[in-house]
């Protein structure tokens, strides 16, 4: 008998859950269940089509509907999963048009996703007010930015940024307002996140920090934010104060949900019900560095969840063995990424470390076109093993990042790091890799 | 009393020998013989010199006048060591003004480097016929390349493929020759050399394989070179055919030679003589896959060793583990690399081997800018460990041959590799790594 898989979510853990279970299970049923009105689409390319980087948010569409149908996936679009019955191992799901339909399964994958958090002040509800997390939010915002002449970004994460980015690019005046005193807050630590911040300053991003906005000022329409006192206007007022996972379905089921909020899974992104697993950002897992729950929130990890969820719903056996919260992004031509833990993050958990910092060049000096290139590295000092990474500038920072990643991944210690045997050419990079000169500075601190 | 440290050779190696072993040690006296006439250059560069990316071959000098006397070096040009007695510890040395000098040292630094190999064919002391491995040498050719409308180039190496651009960027219509039947043919399997020889056909260069150079033709000065009886004109032949390691001055002084006819050296650079090290092109070290005797050849193991050399011969104590002969070049703005063995290699030392091989994307499929890029893993098939990587094509290539490097330095196992956390952003990368899709292509072979 075929096996019934269902998917709730077809975003980046959903599809990918799909198709891993497919690839393991060439008969398996597989039904998607996603509430959105468009097709499996990139999430993280938003921004840059509110840029125009990218002509349209069709193009972000990766998944169109041939694709569905050439895998013999039952993609079920406008579905809303309202509640799972673990007993007889169904799915309850109303679609947009107020049918209600029951899903049988054997085995069930909960790729909810997550929504941005609503921030807690006054007038949040305004006309003017923009998330950006899905298609639907990006044409709104889209819209929006056709006529606005100032735009007011809460929380400088990484779309914060990447929208402030946008709005810039559009000849929209924008300001950043943060209650921390600096950006990426999560990710950077301050003697890194200046780098990042003073590129949007030289780009006429205005930053307001360590202070909370208070309300949202305007009628019905948005006027402007009120920040610690401050009036600053605004025509858009985007709230990118971050994103909570989707857990009420998985709650309402009785599944148990971690410290992190979201849904507890094992390395083989099993919950508590052995026949549903969970992928992508409603997912808690652990972190590789401390061991302890985290929650990833990345699309890089949302994939990953989702392979390997679906290879076990489909029968198979796969380990996803926890995240790194590996990191990249690209504003203003300016390349950032992380992985590890933050110093910042390090000393909240007891942590001792030691770091390594560089700023060097990324190509010979005497090669034309070299970008300063700023890493910073973190080892804990008793067992000298890498624990953090942090790069700001420069060329070949995501591959500088997976390098940091897989010796923090692989536990290695920072004398390993420093033997590297990188390669050399004048025109693609240094003799002495930044990476291993930081490496060296550390070894002389520990 | 102060430690009297003489450094024979002043290139990469012989000046990172210095610079550690001033580090090491504040108040050593440091010497270093050069034979060359000028200040330490950047050999690496000077192709690109020739191309024009480069504005001039002074720019190579990369360790001035002002360098040497900053850090209490003694750097005597033009000065040729011409025996070394072990027992009374002294260098004998020949200015280029005929005088004599004796050096006394109490540990001894060997960077002589390497010497183009002189093809035994006919003609080949003919004007006109070039090797590429010195200043003068380059400072010659560039002076030929101002009135030459074609050239030959024997040997498809790294050196004769950066010329062979150089060549061509000056209008200058290039055939390269090889007996072996493929381009890169050290470095490269057929199945990925054959995209980096269909980029240079691309660009109009005629290449000849699987034939040997017979006879460079001309009466004094060159008027071409006849291959496997046919005749190519040319007013410029490029002897790249690869280069020796400098070894008579040890080996006239009795220090142990390898199987790879390189100076054997130990984990800490030290030769068969416990008061010389060795260092760069001249020395043999061991191979991190194979076990068995290497010579790399190559700039970013010279400055390494040269590192460790020089911290030893000052009184520390550092390792070189071996090399895993990394390289990448950049040419018509392809980027290629390698790590580790060959496939053809793999073979040869009767190694049983699995590949791992994907064309894949450099960013997001709607992200405006990505390139194809190629990756090739090799997996050793009793053990499970990558032993091997090529890459060509694409963006941050030589960061992706780092990564591989690291792992097979760390012995990792392809499930490792297969499992890395890598970061993503769609203007940056895919969000699945190619090589993260090439090692699970591999996994599936094994």
């Amino acid at each position: 008998m075929q096996k019934k898989i269902v998917i709730v979510g077809a975003n980046a853990a959903g599809v990918d859950a799909a198709v891993a279970a497919r690839k393991t299970d060439r008969e398996a049923e597989i039904t998607l269940l996603t509430k959105d009105r468009y097709y499996t689409y990139s999430r993280c390319g938003l921004p840059f089509v509110l840029g125009g980087h990218i002509e349209s948010f069709e193009n972000l569409v990766v998944y169109p509907p041939n694709f569905f149908k050439v895998n013999r996936m039952d993609l079920r679009l406008e579905t809303t999963a309202t509640s799972i019955d673990t007993k007889s191992k169904t799915v309850e799901a109303l679609s947009n048009d107020g049918t209600s339909e029951t899903f049988e399964y054997d085995k069930l994958v909960l790729a909810t996703g997550a929504t941005p958090f609503r921030l807690p002040i006054e007038g949040i509800d305004k006309q003017g007010v923009y998330t950006l997390h899905t298609l639907s939010d990006g044409l709104k915002l889209a819209e929006a930015m056709k006529t606005a002449k100032s735009a007011v970004v809460i929380g400088p994460g990484l779309v914060g940024l990447e929208a402030t980015e946008a709005f810039v690019e559009r000849g929209i005046k924008t300001t950043v307002v943060e209650m921390l005193p600096t950006v990426l807050p999560r990710l950077l630590d301050p003697d890194m996140s200046s780098d990042v911040q003073r590129k949007f300053e030289e780009s006429g991003v205005t930053f307001v920090l360590g202070k909370s906005a208070n309300a949202i000022l305007g009628d019905n329409k948005v006027k402007g934010v009120s920040v610690g006192g401050e009036e600053i206007p605004a025509d858009i007022v985007l709230n990118a104060a971050g994103v909570r996972p989707n857990t009420e379905l998985a709650q309402k089921a009785g599944i148990a949900i971690g410290e992190t909020r979201g849904i507890k899974t094992n390395s083989r992104m099993q919950t508590s019900d052995e026949n549903i697993y969970a992928a992508g950002d409603c997912a808690e897992t652990i972190h590789l560095v401390t061991g302890k729950p985290a929650l990833p929130l990345l699309g890089s990890a949302a994939v990953k969840m989702g392979k390997v969820a679906g290879i076990n719903a489909a029968g198979g056996d796969a380990v996803y063995p926890g995240t790194l919260f590996s990191w990249v992004s690209r504003v203003f031509h300016l390349d950032v990424g992380g992985v590890g833990v933050t110093e910042f993050w390090a000393k909240q958990i007891g942590m001792d470390v030691v770091v390594g910092k560089i700023t060097s060049k990324t190509r010979a000096s005497y090669f034309p076109g070299g970008l300063p290139l700023k890493v910073k590295i973190l080892v804990e000092k008793n067992t000298r093993r890498v624990v953090g990474g942090q790069i700001v500038g420069g060329e070949e920072v995501t591959q500088r990042i997976n390098i940091l990643s897989l010796a923090i991944q692989n536990r290695m210690n920072i004398d390993d790091l420093a033997k590297a045997d990188t390669c050399y050419a004048p025109s693609v990079c240094e003799a002495w890799e930044p990476i291993v000169l930081a490496a060296e500075i550390a070894q002389r601190r520990l």
